[in-house]
Order: structure tokens, then sequence, then C-alpha cells
């Protein structure tokens, strides 16, 4: 069953991998040869689908200096139009909501293909941000525009740790259509297990049924990307910054962290009966750590099945 | 070799069950019918050793209601040398140290045969607490009186996530003489090894060689008994709880849980070489409990070879 019907149905059990579009200075021919590069890459690891994200400033996000300089990006949506026709399985396209006007989403919602693509709508990554769409309505837009277009939200474990109500925010996107929730980078298993039970304990409490969670892992090769991981907000325990400070090969050591943590919260998952998908993104442009991220979903997908 | 060459050695790799002594009420002829059943359930686990809790009051660690009232117990010392003669391996005596004045200890350290007995010294529950003897002098007085007698201390991982000093409090009881330390039981693995980790990288860049860290294991069969752990300060994640609560079977559920979470921990302090040991302690006075706890150990054994 490809990932879009898979979804549908609530199951879990696929294994998808996440890319940031090739930056917006890139020229047309040499953006199509880093999709090229990209789909070679990738096709060997039988992939149920692609992810591919959309950058905002996020500058509001956080008061602190950002460890790497915000770089504009294609358009996650064009750059699939233009460049990813030869990939083989559906994608789905993150949208910052606040970035766009009303008209610009739903002229792209009803332009997808609902066989092939499926969205993440995300909303404006802090309060005082004023965003040109809200969540809510982008939501409805999706809905009026082109309703079969299937829907994801974000799920954030950090967020629950301080708010301890991520689960109800995950029930409302769900009520307003959300059909799988995508996490952010996992480091603190236990943030990650808290939400999960959470949402499970009151899944059975209302009697809905759990939509799948798709949990994402990345390796960190150096104490810059785990810097810039918690500037994003990522909950990083001090044992594994310890690690990575002081490994001889700290991209091995961030490698065999991801596994252990991506195993253990599927044998927690499959525990719970809650289905769930892997996503592994490849934070860093570095060619060491991108070729870590397709070692690890090749051993992610050995664990899937 | 027997566990307190080990532990002098600097080595893990031992497994030891803690135990509470009786009421303090208990007729003599009781106490020795107890400590003749403990003695039979766990001779068959081939334990390296026993601990013996020395049991305080605790009401000024906390403000909140104890759920279970306290019983004093039979003085550890006492019950060791009057009920446990047929106990085969070395004894871990705990000292709450402030309960006693510095003559009473001084003469229960003389007392002791380093060969068999070890001692771990605990500070008073709370600084607002007066005490008889401070931390400090207790361990001068074991090193004026026996310095033989093999001496350790009490690790909190979740005093570490509150102040993050937790590693070098271990270092200065190190220096004060302590030898191992024993934890009090882990729920939270992330804390956990965060203060093993940090302890582990200090100790690198002191040149110090580390001591052996005793990891303290229970199973939890009653929300009432998980309210205990957490009112003596235990941090206890959210998932667990939720399980534990919802749960057919919340003793097996806990059983599970200790068992992923100590393999884990060894796994993790083999990878980072320090050396350790398992405690299994049994909380609650629940048959159910206590035999769920051996069994826990016997299984503990097998992950130590």
């Amino acid at each position: 069953m490809d990932l879009i019907r898979r979804i549908e149905a609530g199951q879990g059990g696929f294994l998808v991998f996440a890319l940031t579009p090739p930056r917006l200075a890139t020229e047309r021919d040499e953006a199509q040869d880093i999709a090229d590069a990209t789909i070679a890459r990738l096709l060997p690891l039988d992939l149920d689908g692609l992810i591919l994200y959309d950058i905002d400033d996020e500058a509001d996000r956080n008061a602190a200096e950002r460890p790497f300089p915000f770089m504009p990006t294609l358009d996650p949506g064009d750059y699939l139009a233009n460049h990813l026709a030869a990939w083989p399985s559906p994608v789905i396209v993150y949208r910052a909501v606040s970035k766009y006007a009303p008209a610009e989403l739903r002229s792209w919602f009803s332009a997808q293909d609902p066989g092939q693509v499926m969205t993440v709508l995300v909303g404006a990554p802090s309060r005082a941000t004023a965003g040109r769409t809200s969540l809510a309505d982008a939501q409805a837009l999706r809905r009026d525009t082109n309703p079969a277009l299937s829907l994801g939200g974000v799920a954030i474990p950090e967020r629950h740790a301080r708010r301890e109500d991520e689960h109800l925010r995950l029930l409302a996107k769900q009520e307003a259509g959300c059909r799988f929730f995508v996490t952010q980078v996992v480091y603190d298993i236990n943030a990650a297990k808290n939400l999960v039970s959470d949402y499970h304990y009151e899944c059975q409490t209302r009697g809905v049924k759990p939509v799948p969670f798709v949990f994402t892992f990345s390796v960190c090769g150096s104490m810059k990307t785990l810097e810039f991981l918690r500037w994003l907000g990522v909950g990083v325990p001090r044992w594994i910054e310890n690690d990575l400070a002081h490994a001889a090969d700290p991209l091995e050591a961030s490698y065999g962290q991801a596994l252990t943590t991506a195993t253990e919260l599927m044998t927690y998952c499959r525990t719970l009966g809650v289905p769930f998908g892997i996503n592994v993104e490849s934070v860093s442009i570095r060619r060491v750590e991108i070729e870590a991220s397709v070692r690890l979903a090749a051993q992610l997908r050995a664990h899937l099945r």
C-alpha cells in the first residue's frame, strides 16, 4: 500500500526522508543536479515517501543568535514541481503558513494531486509573529479547496514537557483534519514517550483512533550542529552532548545514539499500539553527515519490518 | 573476588539486593523468622552482597503528606548482628548519620569486621534537619576509628537534574574516602545517564579513576507505591506513570520498564567504561512485589555476565 493510503488507513510502518530544498540563489541547472544526486542517493532506500521542509527565518522564535545564518531556500512546492518529477513515491510538502497570503495557499492547495502529494501545515514560530495566514485559516483553506489532500501536523515533545498539553493540541489538529503528525528531531526519548503516552491514553478515553506519529531522527556530527538543534528548540540531554563533545568520531557516536533512541521508541509504540513511521532528516549539508543519515535510514528500515 | 575486594579494586559487575529491616516492634523470634525467610528467598540469586537500609522519618524532606506512615525499623546493624549470621556474602549497612551521636557511630564503626561489612553514610535528609552528626564528621569518624571499613555514598540523579553539581559532590565524597556510590531507585534513565556522564568526564579531566556506581532498580506494583517513590524524591517520567495507571498488570508493566531501563543503563556504562553494579530493592512489603523483585534480580544477574 502506498504512503498516502497507508496514512489514510491510520497505519504506520513506513519510512520517509526529509530534505531542505536548495538555497534560493541556486541556478535552475544546479538545482536539477542537486535533485538528481539526491534521488540517486535515496532510491536504494526504497523509501515510502519524501518530506520537503519549508524553511522560515524563525528569528522571532529565539532571541539568541542563530548558530547558522538564515538562508532562504527554494519554495518546496516549486522544487517538487520543477525538479523532482523523477521521484517515484509520494511527497509530503511542508507549508510554513504564516509566510503566505491565503490566496497563495489556496492556489497551491488546489493545484496538488492528492494521489501524489500530502501537506504538513506549520503555524507561526512564535505568538509574536503576525503572519499572513493563521494555522486555523490554512487548515480551513485546505479543506475547502482540496479536501482530498492529506493533511499532517507537527508534534513537539519539548512543548509537551513545558506545557503538558501537546496531546490535546494534537487531538484538536486531528479534529481539524490531520491524519498524521511529524515530530521535530527526537533526542530526548522520555519527552517523546511522555507525549505519545498522553496522546494514546487520551485517544483511548475519547474513543478516538490514534493517527500515525512520524518520529524524526538525525545524526549530528559537530557541536555547532548540536547548538543549532538546541536553537531550534530540540531538547538534547546532557549525556548526549557530553558524548558528542568527547567522542573521537562524534558522527558515529551520534549515529549510535539515534539508532538506540529510534529502536527503543519503536518498541515502546508497538507495546502501546500507536501506529508510527520513521523520518530521517539530514540537518547539516556536510557530505559525511548526509551519508550517515542515509545509512541510518537504511538501518531503521530493517527495524520497521 | 568477593564484593569488598572488587569494590576496593574499583571493579563493577556485581549484584546486590537491598532490604529494609523489620519494624522496630517486631519480636525477636519473629525477626529471626523474617531473616530466615529472606535468606532462603535470596540464596538462589547468588548475590555478591546485601544492602541494609537505615530508615529515617524524613518528615523534613517534604512538606507533603507521606503516602505511607513512617514506621521505625530495627537498627540495620543490630539486625545484621542478631539475625543475619547465616548470610554468606558481605553486607553494606546504611547509616543515616544525623540520627546518631558521634559516640554511637564510633562504637559501631570500631565493632565492624572490614572483611564482612561495608557502610554507606547518608547525610541529613534536608538542610533544615539539625542532626546529631554531620556527614563530614561521620566520614572522619569512620576514617579515624576503622579506616579499613569500606565506605560508600549515595548518588542522586534527580538532584543533578536540579543543581547540575551532583558529580562534583560525588568527587568530594570520593576524596573523603568513598569507594562506591549507590543511587536511589532509577526510573528516569536520562537523569541517571546525565549524572554518570558528567561524573565520567570530570574524572577524565582530573585524571581520577572512577569508582563503581551501584544502580538501584525496583518494581512498583501500585499507584500508591509510585506516589511514595515520588514523595522520596524519585523522578518518575509521565509515560511510566501512565502505563502503570492503565496496565492490566501494573507489576508486570513495571517489571518490564525496570528491565529495559537497567539493561540500557548497563550498555551505556559499558560504552563509557564506568564500572557499575546493580542493586535491586523491594520498596513494598507486598509478597507479589517482593517476588517480582527477586525475579528482576535473577534476570539482571544474567545481564551482568
